[in-house]
């Protein structure tokens, strides 16, 4: 791990953002040595930290130390953190900012790759997300909603939670963001009231058309397809939520070959 | 500082605290060595512990470090962090929790004392508090609502900022809870969707007859006292509130009175 480009594995307990999760992070596939889809996630970082009034990230610096961390790593999960670092008081921030930034590797996970191919189980949460504008979209430290859902089960069997917002909309999984087709149209949540914008959430808004609008539950159990993703997992298809099987998954695998495509380009051009 | 009995200033990068905000805290009043109000703080540590499914806390260990480390500070500010510590995947937490504890000592603010006698100036901030039931009362640390609304500010002559809902509902100041007084009854927030439950509120409602209600700016307009709480600063009058001037002060002070007593009691008490 490196904390503001020195080695450390731990962080001043003064830092705010433990004090009061007032930072952001990003997690990051690396494949091959290679950060895919690194653009988005900077630029991505840099909107967040406005919205925060944070100050705008040292792009070249962080790209120098991925670089350095990613080397010879060859497949792995990058995450950045970046926080409003120490000092201020209370909830009022510092003066003058001086933002921590961490960067750590992790294992790639070892999911089973018929989540890939077949699809997982879901479930319907019952934790809400709360509605908040101004912190929308962000992906920010205050990840509680999050736990508090995942925390709902504990079976194997099921490997993501579907969670609503305070006015019963759909809105995401704990840790993916939530697409569904219906006759041919691909479908996502608004999120200006909640959620997060997941990168390659991002990624498919560019490569086909999708809608994004409110709906509920009922929506989903009329869906032809329904699929989740993040920069982790890629594109993992639904094959059964609370109970109902869906079978269909043209349009998802499409979009799971377009990404896996995408992917290899980024890796072949970065050796 | 003290991190798990062990004197550290820093915590584990891998620590839930940091990576998602997943703990509580507490911040309590330290006067000739005695904290104040702490088996109503402990009380609420356990109760907010709970909601988040985390370990109940060893009430007896903490007295134990409590004293330990205030035997000989005077007055300062004592604050407690219990966060689910490290380990989990993802937003996943372990199946064995073994939760943080750090105890922390800061000088007591030096407030000037017109605060406390002849009231604030406070603005009303854009920040809006998001709805989430689920973690509505909760001193836990996913604060960014709170941070971002101190942020809008940097006027040396205004002390607090009041906070709405996201449907509009007066909630509570940024670091406090807020009462009006209409015709000689009092009133506050319900905080069933969002708020923080703060000690010292509980204390106000246990000692006078308080009317928990939702209730909008308009509702401030028209009051005849406006005050605010929490367990450092204990009970400020509000003079001044969107260029509005509040002159009466007869129930704030009665407050204001009996807090000192109660205060002066359990130092007396306790020594």
């Amino acid at each position: 791990m490196l904390v503001n480009g020195e080695q450390h594995d731990t962080i001043a307990i003064m830092d705010r953002g433990f004090q009061y999760g007032d930072g952001l992070f990003e997690t990051i596939e690396v494949r091959a040595n290679q950060p895919i889809f690194l653009e988005q996630h900077l630029k991505r970082l840099n909107a967040d930290s406005k919205r925060l009034y944070l100050p705008q990230i040292d792009v070249d610096l962080l790209h120098s130390e991925i670089h350095q961390l990613c080397q010879n790593v060859g497949n792995a999960v990058l995450k950045i953190i970046i926080t409003r670092g120490s000092g201020g008081r209370g909830y009022r921030q510092p003066d003058v900012i001086q933002p921590t930034r961490i960067l750590s590797l992790y294992p790639f996970p070892d999911y089973p790759k018929s989540y890939y191919f077949d699809g997982i189980v879901a479930r319907i949460c019952k934790t809400r997300l709360g509605l908040n504008p101004d912190l929308a979209g962000i992906k920010h430290l205050n990840r509680l909603e999050q736990v508090m859902a995942r925390a709902e089960w504990n079976d194997a069997a099921i490997q993501e939670g579907i969670m609503l917002d305070f006015n019963g909309r759909v809105i995401e999984g704990t840790m993916t963001n939530l697409f569904y087709v219906k006759n041919c149209q691909v479908f996502t949540a608004s999120l200006n009231l909640c959620g997060i914008a997941g990168v390659l959430r991002g990624w498919i808004l560019e490569q086909i058309p999708v809608m994004e609008h409110d709906f509920f539950i009922h929506d989903l159990s009329a869906a032809d397809e329904i699929f989740v993703c993040n920069s982790v997992i890629g594109i993992w298809g639904i094959r059964e939520l609370n109970g109902q099987i869906y079978s269909a998954n043209k349009i998802t695998q499409n979009l799971q070959l377009m990404l896996e495509s995408e992917k290899q380009k980024q890796v072949t051009y970065a050796s």
